[in-house]
């Protein structure tokens, strides 16, 4: 358990966050809470078919409902073109964000929103629902990834050309893009390779399970000025995609982010906000739209399904030499699986000199899938690391050994190209190994130890941060990033670190896109890193100018004193001039009237220096003979954290993602019917892990700072969700004796495996 | 009318105001329609007795009405010690200020708050108002400022000692202090004088008139954090004083300054904020307090009623040589009237090389006085422009022919010590002189024409502003300052100016003491000089970043550029090292992505080259010689309002001060009965102008450049009210040939006048 060091003084600390008191008494203005004055309700009327062509929309009995303001289509959208855009540098095809919004000739999927009502109240909302009418010709759906990359397959998109290598084809079919990457001579090295394992591994769809729903309030103004309140993991990105389907300036656009209740990566894309925005422009009202559970499962973003290929050969003496995988991913209803993170995550905890990786990016009738925690790693992991842990079982190794001979170190080449900066894979490596957990014997029939390990490349962009430095001593932090796991406490403690003053004296607020500059979202294990760089060199804005004053002060026509000659430590600017001259940074804040005004400082940053993060688990398990049942006796999170900025937020993000990781391994999965429509679309039958379902999450925070950040954080988010999946099918296989090859690893699959698996 | 000029592209024209839309539709969000959940709603229980002494309170009955929540009195706010705090560059009494939010120990004035209630609704809370038993010791009050300096005078403070000149001394009375300015030799100027006229004249208390009634919504928050929302002048004057008055740091007050329905220097000061608040920690609720009409004029902070003597001596060509004046100001209930600024401006447009002038601030029985347009000078003016204009009449001189001669121009010194820098007084009595209105012969009976000038000095004080660049190229302008007058349009104008860009692309916000560096009152005609300034300079700080990045574009291993390659006319950037490099504003926007991340701009500033305003008007009048109603027929402004940032907001800000003088010349006034309670405090008894007893103001900007600002702003809002007074007495004069001392000029005073009057 890291705690503060000499060398720091806040970093490393433990308070608590600033927004807790109005959490914890629901004070706390969600995207949910929001009233405004003269406030409509809407609902969205979904597509009951999961592939149909829309041939005709009746909305006038809806219409003359009494209650009921507007109806909304697609017509009420501009006309989508094919063009691309950048939202949050992510490149965002227009159209398809567009035509997820509102289906426009065809739905896609059940779920697609096809026409929306605002009306007086929810229930009359509902109502009119029912009056709408919607002529569909059903067409044959296709849900699987492999069915939907046949020749024959139905197509969801009869203009989808294929894009191979980054070449545009004329190929239509489901496949939106085949991508490779290779480093080395794979064929040359598996002959080398005195082992090799071959498998084929699926994992489903599954959600990212945040507790609150997604939810927009818009108020589209008389002078044409739409604001927009929700619940986002980046109000920036709001802005934008909603100018973007609007076709509007994205300065015609405030967006309000509300606090959040988890996003893990779902809430990043726009779904109600245009609606709420079309339906306010024609009611001229403010219209609210909260989604029902159902919705979120069916029409918001899941995870993607895949199905993979996996290849791996290694020496005798535990030496990797060749590996190849192919990658295939349920993109949903529209292009832009997480395949292409998948296939440079795959392999990126080791050095293997000759590697092949090709990934596919699919469409099926299934809702657009979204970025979900370090998307589309821990898919990519769970193949990938239950190879190499076959492999070491293979050659009778230790898995940790396996991956000690392997790992990748600083200067290790990723199959996608970048070689590593200084980064802590083998550190998290060493920690598991010398781990008491590990040290201890697991004992008792049924039982098996897993380890693996996951890499996530985290991601910078861009964040604005500005301080104000209060009469008392005390500042203001404006920020522009939405908080989800306590980035307010973390951002403010990298501010307090630089200013040399207490946690507490620093204030931070997350304004609307009117208040900061540009931000971009809360995700890719970003903002306690790029947004905390902003607060750090905004600080260091703050600090020049304190000294300037505190320079003026001292300065006299015989001694001129100059900022240069200003120190500052432990909180006391001194002059080296003169050393009965000092001030403290109170002291410097109350002259501030005295010495030319206010202080504010500033900075924006667009940080390229970004630390990958590496985590190695381990676990235990002990599987039900009868049942197939697989219980979590133990597990063990090591990271290399880069620095903790604070410790009890990273253990956090740990042991979430482990949660998450679990649930997937073991229970949660889309249920689709051959129709395509979903049969577990709630809580009580889409399964995730309770309190009462596992054990404590043990961390180990390793901590090798990241050069390219001042105080040396990584980012911590995502990555821990990567390990868990492969971890627990080692486990199991280790407890079984039978690989397990498939997600989930529910009572069913396992006790099929252990009766009938290879 | 200024319009547009070769000079600026911004600067001088007229769009119209961002807030516009929101206040015509309703959608503005003033202090009133605050609503929080869980919301109570307080009420002030105030004194009846003018003078009294409080002997004990019992709040047990109020405290067990069903539906109140808490009752609070004086013992639930900290003993308010006498010391001096800050609030705007303001010294304050902590003590006078918290006595005055709710009475200790004594009432000095009726209407005095001496306890406040929350309740479910406000329908209870009034109910438990009167469950409220106060025992008080009733002590004779003294209403009038004459009455008050008598040695056996009522004593309202019985610890109040005079400070004399400046020096503390051990005489206690009713004179807080006695001040004294002086140049040259007055009595020796005097023995030059051929004309000699002495005067003695009264005004009685008038008040703002605002629309919008006082208001404050507080939460104190569990984790000791305070929320304020109010309509004010000064988000960090709310913060402050409340800081001062609870004994809390600043930073625990977050201040977020609602929408205003006018304020005139009436909405500075804090009545409702601390009460709301601690009413709020008292229940753990968020609790909403709004004042009714009558507490508006009982219990704010109208301007002081006065009684100055005035001597002024001329020679027979018009050389003024001397005058002397002694201002005598009713404080109200605890010291702090503006005499001293009545006794700065008084003689401020006329360069006069004798004069004396003494203030005494008086405290009587009556609200404490605060702050109202121009506070202090339009009382002086009343009395020196009148007198002026009787030497003029006995000189048989033009009226504004002696302004002429004795006018005050750059370098003259005021009697309190300035010199003046460039200042357009006598530009403004040129335009008068010249302005048809002023050519055109006034004919037919009981009429008169009167002219009289006024100056205020203006103020500077801190602001800070950021600016944000969108990646669209346009800007959001966050700002401090509370916008009364369209200040959000001329702040964002000279943003506009500064950047080359159209004044559309600039989106102005006023934010919360969270989220702005501090920000002084919108008061002192401050705003679009201080503000505007600050803008200006965050603009500067961006367009510094704009040619950063395009230098960086544009830099390559042959051609090094750097941003002082980089040169900016029409929107368009250059490189002076290459002809072909150029790149628009919204081009450099677009790129910021690609060049370094956002760009956010700051500057706080303290201006210290504040602009005083002169201003001189012509009014016509006739009055009813049967009933001695005065009708103003005409009246012409004239003003150095240096640049006119946006005229339209420069002629509504002089259409308004006038309308106002002209309420207070002829009509307003408080009505007491003897024993100190106000007879008329309700807009049905306090005669103020309504359109129907106006006509069209017509105005004059004559424009002459402040030097101390980088566009030549200089503030417009005060000066127009301090001429009319005096112009409305002296036309008043000149169609009945009697002279006018006392205000208000209500029909009955000038027919006792006109029967009897000297």
């Amino acid at each position: 358990m890291a705690e503060a060091t000499a060398e720091y003084k806040v970093i490393g600390t433990r308070p608590i966050r600033p927004d807790g008191a109005d959490k914890v008494t629901g004070r706390a203005i969600y995207g949910g809470d929001m009233r405004l004055t003269g406030m409509l309700h809407g609902k969205v009327l979904r597509s009951p078919h999961a592939h149909a062509r829309i041939k005709s929309i009746d909305t006038s009995k809806a219409e003359a409902l009494p209650g009921v303001k507007a109806v909304m289509t697609v017509k009420d959208l501009p006309k989508a073109e094919a063009r691309m855009a950048a939202a949050g540098e992510m490149p965002i095809n227009v159209k398809y964000l567009s035509n997820n919004v509102m289906a426009d000739e065809k739905v896609l999927y059940k779920g697609h929103a096809v026409a929306a009502v605002a009306a007086t109240n929810v229930h009359i909302a509902e109502e009119a629902l029912a009056l709408i009418e919607v002529d569909y010709e059903v067409l044959p759906p296709v849900l699987h990834v492999l069915d939907a990359m046949k020749a024959d397959a139905p197509l969801l998109h009869e203009d989808l050309k294929t894009t191979e290598l980054g070449q545009p084809t004329e190929t239509v079919s489901n496949i939106a893009s085949h991508i490779q990457f290779k480093l080395g001579d794979p064929e040359a090295g598996f002959k080398e390779a005195d082992v090799i394992v071959e498998r084929e591994l699926t994992t489903e769809t599954v959600h990212q399970g945040y507790i609150e729903p997604h939810n927009a309030t818009a108020l589209w103004n008389e002078d044409g000025h739409l604001s927009i309140w929700t619940s986002t993991q980046g109000a920036f990105v709001v802005q934008k995609q909603t100018s973007e389907v609007l076709e509007i300036p994205v300065s015609q656009v405030t967006v309000t982010p509300c606090e959040i209740g988890g996003g893990f990566g779902g809430k990043i894309p726009v779904y109600l906000e245009p609606v709420a925005a079309v339906l306010s422009k024609k009611t001229g009202r403010p219209v609210k739209l909260i989604m029902s559970r159902t919705d979120e499962f069916e029409a918001t973003g899941p995870t993607p399904a895949s199905h993979m290929k996996i290849k791996m050969g290694a020496k005798n003496d535990g030496t990797i030499v060749a590996a190849e995988a192919t990658l295939m991913f349920e993109a949903g209803a529209f292009p832009g699986s997480p395949v292409g993170a998948g296939c440079m995550c795959l392999y990126a905890p080791y050095a293997i000199p000759n590697m092949q990786v090709d990934g596919y990016d699919v469409v099926v009738n299934k809702p657009k899938t979204t970025a979900y925690r370090a998307p589309g790693a821990p898919n990519a992991a769970f193949a990938s690391e239950t190879v190499i842990d076959e492999l070491a079982e293979k050659l009778g190794m230790d898995p940790l050994e396996i991956r000690r001979i392997n790992g990748a170190k600083e200067g290790d080449r990723r199959v996608d190209g970048p070689t590593f900066p200084r980064i802590g894979y083998m550190e998290t490596v060493h920690a598991a190994l010398e781990h008491e957990h590990y040290a201890t014997p697991l004992t008792g029939p049924n039982r098996g130890r897993g380890v693996a390990s996951g890499f996530w490349f985290n991601v910078g962009f861009m964040s604005s941060v500005v301080i104000n430095v209060n009469s008392d001593g005390t500042v203001n932090l404006v920020e522009g990033s939405t908080d989800i796991g306590g980035t307010r406490a973390s951002i403010a403690m990298q501010a307090a670190e630089t200013l040399g003053i207490p946690y507490a004296d620093v204030r931070p607020s997350v304004v609307s896109t009117d208040a900061v500059g540009y931000t971009d979202v809360t995700g890719g294990s970003r903002t306690t890193f790029a947004t905390g760089y902003a607060a750090h060199d905004a600080a260091l804005d703050v600090m020049a100018q304190m000294k300037q004053r505190a320079a003026g002060r001292w300065t006299s026509d015989e001694t001129p004193v100059g900022p240069e000659d200003v120190t500052y430590a432990d909180g006391v600017f001194a002059c080296t001039k003169d050393a009965e001259q000092k001030l403290t940074f109170k002291e410097v804040a109350a002259l501030m009237p005295r010495t030319g005004g206010p202080i504010t400082g500033r900075a924006t940053v667009q940080p390229r220096g970004v630390g990958g993060a590496f985590a190695t688990h381990i676990v235990d398990v002990e599987v039900d003979p009868d049942t197939g049942k697989v219980t979590i006796l133990r597990y063990t999170a090591t990271q290399d954290v880069g620095t903790a900025i604070h410790p009890s937020y990273v253990e956090g993000q740990i042991q979430g993602g482990v949660v998450q990781g679990i649930g997937w391994a073991l229970n949660e999965e889309f249920v689709y019917r051959d129709d395509g429509s979903m049969v577990n679309s709630s809580f009580l039958d889409y399964r995730m892990p309770t309190s009462l379902d596992l054990p404590m999450i043990d961390t180990v925070l390793v901590e090798v700072p990241n050069p390219g950040h001042p105080y040396g954080v990584r980012g911590v988010g995502e990555v821990p969700i990567v390990p868990p999946l492969a971890a627990i099918a080692n486990a199991i296989s280790r407890a079984t004796g039978k690989r397990m090859t498939d997600l989930p690893m529910s009572p069913g699959y396992v006790l099929s495996k252990t009766q009938n698996g290879d």
